[in-house]
């Protein structure tokens, strides 16, 4: 959580932290700036104080907006750095870091470096600014992160966040259901109302349609997926495919605030007219695991153990797992869930090389059982996102039916 | 152009270079790996041999169809790198860029490094791997990189993505002139059916929606701005504001194709039921300043001369602009216009710092004169998106009308 950042500081050992890129599509700066607009700035929290937020003079409203402490980049006069630096845009912008650190005493010990930049822009500006201030650390983390960390546990307005996108993304999933439930069956196959076949292309644009109405993005797309393709956990679905009754749809969806904010992840599995007996034990295999470890999953428990339990409870019901066999392609083949946030996939992880990852109070997860059989041309997986409360209640943060079968005319 | 790569590379001293990141939303990758899908990956391309894709498995199709010769990252078994850092996410990474630079012979001479990422993980990784490979030097370019040299002309392919582009944004131009002209107006502002003031929000939300319709993005947002803010050459317009007759409405619209690709960049001023004397007065200075600079340009000129002779031509008129006052908020306060690809802004330059930036056969530039008056609440621009022929003819690439007053009812 964010008020958890002057500890995390003093674990991982910073001194300071920069971020650094613009406010949309750049978790880092999102996670302080939330909605503001600014196409590029820098940050520096020092631990222990509050955020300073550099903005570029013709984002000064939007930066004040932030509610921080704010300083105009202006005020460094790039144009006499790069006057000085006879037009070397890279040495003119290490020079105003290094300005920006000696005002803000910052020439020693060790700053964390987060942000989106392109990687030769920030191998070269970091490297640069090593070279003039020698005494000051700075240090890149890969993985465990401490804004990672400190993501891993929202605050209330963040779960309104994203309890607000979740409200979105079923609503989008109800209108998806109506439109196909509203269709003729021709043959085994629904058609529109000018009797050609609808194609799941079709259904992906309305998707994106909808989000796009309720202001929202979708920047990871969807995966809708029939038959064989709902079999395989990465497939997103053949723009080309037929919907075809009977056969398993996978439709998981996971859009994100507009700018590039906070994400839901959702999943629902549907069967078009019917559900054939092999398809529908799956379908009640899945959903009584899903039942199951929502009963189970408690405040504070470590991840890894419901991801073990997953598998043990798909392989008392006779189905492979990566745990029986870690190469298998069949039956249960991915792990049970994953953080949500600024990020699609965040902390905590349900991965057995994630053994301290723990459903904190503040946590939120998706819980998200699936099995997969694409020799068989069939898979189903059920997904919500939970928000471990404050009270150490588990909270679905959008209702939506669990139903597998989309009755059609 | 891309076939200048090898050219371009031996001017700046490169051996090498490295592409990093996903193909969707990172122009660098894109411009090499076009349409695929690929959540992340490596390209390496050494001077006069084709580039070499890594992938991740799971993308193992979506990288064949880039038709580059293709690696399997998993090859390099991160699962056992991990296990020799003893869980180090870094370390590993470090290990894993060494393994594939020593495979492809290079371990000395010197690589470009490009493409989005964490700021952080790019200092670490590539600091990490300089201090492995002592004799390859690492260079990060800001400013005048040589991926930017190259995107600044674009071949056949690219300008048809361009082209195409600029059909989809006229025509949601077009559909945004007929939904205003047919609304009502009762006292001096556009209502709509149920007798409610129309607001600029709900004309932004159609342009969203019918952009998302036409499956393309708009992730800069659109700029539609009323009398004060159509002033403020930088104001996207305010969602609250009233369409009211007789005001000058700067509408700049810049959508890219899906997925981060070629971006259009097209602007009209428009004035609902009538324009008043001095709003007409300021079109036409606009458009004739428009006509007579698209009438001058010439293949293979310098960019700076004709904002040079653009500010000439307002003064003529008796505008100030930033030739005769660099402060100045009033008149002519921006560059004539600007290169536009994978990046909205790119090379070549109108601005008198940039002096070698030439219409070079293959450029996509923006020619956009305009004027602004904040104070008296008024602002005209007129822009399109124009490509400089191989055969040296000037083409515009999308044709829309440039008339002022919109009719209503």
């Amino acid at each position: 959580m964010k008020s958890d950042l002057d500890q995390l500081m003093q674990d991982h050992n910073l001194d300071a932290i920069l971020i650094t890129g613009p406010a949309q599509h750049n978790p880092p700066m999102r996670y302080f700036t939330g909605t503001i607009h600014m196409t590029g700035g820098d940050l520096i929290k020092k631990r222990s104080a509050d955020p300073i937020l550099f903005y570029n003079p013709m984002e000064r409203d939007e930066a004040a907006n932030s509610g921080f402490e704010t300083k105009n980049l202006a005020d460094y006069r790039f144009d006499e750095l790069i006057k000085i630096t006879n037009g070397n845009f890279l040495e003119a912008t290490i020079l105003r870091y290094q300005k920006m650190m000696t005002d803000y005493d910052l020439t020693s010990g060790n700053i964390g470096v987060y942000g989106k930049m392109d990687v030769g822009s920030a191998y070269a500006i970091f490297s640069g600014l090593k070279e003039k201030l020698p005494n000051l650390e700075i240090i890149g983390q890969l993985g465990d992160s401490l804004l990672l960390q400190a993501m891993a546990t929202k605050d209330s307005d963040e779960v309104e966040r994203i309890r607000a996108m979740g409200k979105v993304t079923t609503s989008v999933v109800g209108k998806v259901a109506d439109f196909l439930t509203s269709q003729r069956s021709v043959n085994g196959v629904l058609v529109t109302s000018n009797g050609e076949p609808l194609l799941i292309g079709e259904v992906k644009r309305k998707i994106n349609l909808w989000l796009a109405e309720s202001g929202v993005e979708n920047p990871e797309g969807t995966i809708f997926a029939i038959g064989h393709d709902a079999g395989v956990p990465h497939s997103s679905g053949n723009a080309e495919d037929l919907l075809s009754l009977g056969q398993t749809i996978i439709f998981d969806i996971f859009p994100a605030e507009a700018g590039g904010g906070y994400f839901y992840d959702f999943t629902r599995t549907w069967c078009l007219g019917y559900a054939p007996d092999e398809v529908m034990a799956l379908y009640e295999d899945v959903l009584s695991v899903y039942q199951q470890i929502m009963s189970e999953i408690e405040v504070s428990s470590l991840c890894y153990q419901y991801q073990d339990r997953t598998c043990e409870l798909f392989e008392e019901q006779g189905h492979p797992t990566i745990k029986s066999n870690p190469q298998t392609q069949e039956g249960y083949v991915h792990s049970l869930g994953h953080g949500v946030g600024l990020y699609i996939h965040e902390y905590p992880r349900f991965i057995s090389n994630a053994k301290e990852d723990r459903l904190a109070p503040g946590s939120v997860v998706t819980i998200e059982p699936g099995l997969y059989y694409p020799e068989q041309g069939m898979g189903v997986r059920l997904e919500d996102t939970v928000w471990v409360r404050p009270d150490g209640e588990m909270e679905i943060l959008a209702d939506y039916p669990l139903d597998l079968v989309l009755p059609v005319k």
